[in-house]
């Protein structure tokens, strides 16, 4: 037989335990600040909004966290996700690199986002929560949060951008399968809703908008909680069984990872992959190179700055210290819908202003032409977040290539591209627009940022 | 840690060999008829549209066909495909049976159809043919076809039924990002299709005329084959790795299946699953029930006749010994597209025939209420020709249950139902309509056959 393409583990391989990278860390990342006072803000001002057993792992300094029996079993139903040699890519590259990827689009809705979700959604039945709320904008975290709630039989209510709603109808679709109700935002159940709709009746609505109605809804309703899917502690550590899994695949393939490469939105995509390899740099002194890979229509990592600012548009969050590009800045209507966000976690932040990873941004064209490449070779439609990985990985073979060296790459494959094909057939058709901001544009919104600076 | 749900095999458990159930079998086929003859036709008949590899696998009487290794690799992309025991669905039932199943979506293009595809494409590509032609409904086989075809460097020319072609775009674009071509038919590349336009220029198309126009496509020029996606001997031995996987699978599980169930269209879904199980019945005396799934609008085993038949509808095939509800039946526009054919695959036909397999009929509705129910409580969305043999497997579930006898039930999801969101909004949203079909309507469908009868 030929050479070998996947490397699976068995369920009992699964990792039993998050890791929580702040506990590797020399430099822990700075409090989150009241925006008031600019104060530190302790865990009890997070109990509004999310159940204790979540606020506990936001703030934990412990390594490990145990993961619950009943979460792995959930997470069984395709955990754990394959490792594949993508023997293909690399033919079609004629690179001496060898290519690796993790490949998260086997979750039932087709991403890595259910590996949160089903946690998040655990520990608030644990408290008897009755009904969890969020925002979505192309739907992957809605439909993740779906499932999740479905299954501990929480309700689940999803504000999603009204544009997407009208849009992407089977993204809704898949969340009406598994239960849960879609409400188009800027919608009338809400102050912050009507009150948007008041002013603009024809809103086509923005992740901010359906942030503030999510999290009103949580913090007027005692039964009610809400949930994020990428940027906080607790969600970027439920991913890295991502990086855990990889990590024994990649033994029995015989090799380790020089790179390590993954979309980059909030952070959950990147930290599920590379925290578990950054250890070996924190704790053993290894030298993987970690890249996050950013659109360059929302170049936080690369071009913005380092400060406090709101997690959120509207400014509802406490003060976050992170790299951004101001909260209110809008990125350009691109299809790499999950990667539209202003800034980058908190850990994520901290990682790259010690100049620990890496990161690089790339054009529109330039993903969907390596996401075609990929499909071509290896056979699974990427989504468009994860051809930013992608894009990159192609760049570091062909480096490999001019330089006449060999190298391990690793990315995660964070989801298939079904539910994106609209986005492929401008890509094809020939319609798709790039988004080039210029450095002044840049330097227009960070001018804007009102949030204190990090002396 | 809990109970097991997937069952893994490696790449090196692959099976070496098709499995020509012919061979078993005490009754043989009778042979195909020409149809201005009515004598039985040879291979050589077959030599315009078809490859000599495929054509000798057509008519083999060997029992086992060696896999080429090239295809093995390539079928690695994604096989061998999990085994689950579907523990979410029993509890569901609350069911003393023991449900698996068999999953085949996670191939490139979302079905079991590239297990075929890829060994046409190789047999093809073996004897230097240029471009391959096909037709295509819903789009599920023309884009496995197209994968293949785009790793052997073969054209691929897809003819889509127009109606479809307008209306799921988004296959079309999969066919694409694989690099075929894909035409609306009835098209004005064809005397065929010029045809139909001439006489009717708003056509929406049926399966019948793109058959035509691919057929005409491969008949008339010396480097074009054509390519079919089910009831062909050689394209049902092709899927029977599924079966041969499955049964190592549920020996890993310390199981063994007393029913063993699949959708069926024109019967290589059935055959991949179900021929390996037969196997045992037809060699070692065992007693295996194999139940075919077909719709209710269109009962061709449940309801049809056997006799000789053609196998398209405008009547250029040989004449085929089948179960058949006549080649000119339509079938109503139900949205499992892959099981809206008339008749069923010979050796199948055959097979019920002489009782040695069963069937059952279900009606839409229920279908997508049983797919939904499998969604919510295994994760995935079945495509809906896989909820014909989930509403079989439910039923057997539930008269264990009143029976209060455990036993044993294996089915093959054989796709995602990702591309197939606009049917579940229809089912949702109470859109979805019944398609009662009168035993009169049946009988005036049968009475209108005339081909020769089976003596």
């Amino acid at each position: 037989m030929t050479k070998q393409r996947k490397f699976l583990l068995s369920e009992a391989e699964m990792p039993e335990a998050w890791y929580n990278i702040t506990a590797s860390m020399a430099n822990k990342p700075l409090p989150p600040l009241n925006p008031q006072t600019q104060e530190p803000i302790g865990p009890e001002a997070l109990a509004p909004l999310f159940p204790m057993g979540l606020i506990q792992q936001e703030v934990t300094t412990e390594k490990w966290i145990t993961i619950p029996d009943e979460v792995r079993h959930l997470n069984s139903l395709w955990r754990p996700t394959p490792l594949y040699r993508a023997y293909g890519l690399e033919k079609a590259l004629d690179t001496p690199a060898k290519i690796y990827y993790k490949y998260e689009g086997v979750s039932p809705s087709g991403s890595h986002k259910p590996n949160t979700a089903i946690a998040q959604a655990y520990y608030n039945k644990q408290e008897g929560v009755k009904r969890i709320t969020t925002e979505t904008g192309a739907g992957q975290w809605g439909s993740a949060l779906s499932f999740a709630c479905q299954h501990f039989g929480i309700e689940c209510e999803v504000y999603m951008v009204k544009i997407s709603y009208n849009q992407k109808p089977y993204r809704k679709l898949m969340m009406n399968t598994w239960g849960a109700s879609v409400i188009a935002s800027p919608s009338d159940k809400t102050q912050a809703g009507q009150k948007v709709l008041a002013e603009h009746p024809d809103s086509p609505g923005s992740l901010g908008i359906a942030i503030s109605e999510a999290v009103e809804r949580a913090a007027t309703d005692e039964h009610t909680k809400y949930s994020l899917g990428s940027v906080l502690n607790h969600v970027l550590m439920h991913q890295t069984i991502i990086g855990q899994e990889a990590a024994v695949q990649m033994e029995k393939a015989g090799d380790f990872p020089d790179v390590v490469v993954s979309p980059f939105g909030g952070g959950s995509n990147f930290a599920g992959i590379a925290f578990p390899f950054l250890r070996y740099n924190l704790e053993e002194g290894k030298n993987i190179r970690c890249i996050a890979s950013e659109p360059a229509s929302c170049p936080k990592l690369t071009k913005g700055v380092f400060r406090y600012d709101f997690g959120d548009t509207i400014g509802m969050t406490p003060l976050l210290p992170m790299y951004t590009l101001g909260h209110n800045f809008v990125p350009a209507p691109i299809h790499a819908g999950g990667l539209r966000y202003h800034g980058a976690g908190v850990v994520v932040s901290q990682l790259l202003k010690d100049k620990l990873i890496a990161a690089r941004a790339h054009h529109q064209l330039e993903c969907f032409e390596a996401g075609i490449q990929f499909a071509q070779a290896e056979g699974i439609i990427p989504a468009p977040e994860a051809n930013h990985a992608i894009a990159t990985v192609i760049a570091e073979a062909q480096r490999a290539k001019e330089e006449g060296t060999s190298k391990t790459i690793l990315f995660n494959l964070c989801g298939h591209g079904n539910f994106d094909m609209a986005a492929y057939e401008d890509y094809l058709s020939g319609k798709l627009q790039e988004h080039q901001l210029t450095d002044q544009e840049i330097q227009e919104a960070i001018a804007q940022i009102d949030t204190p600076e990090i002396v």
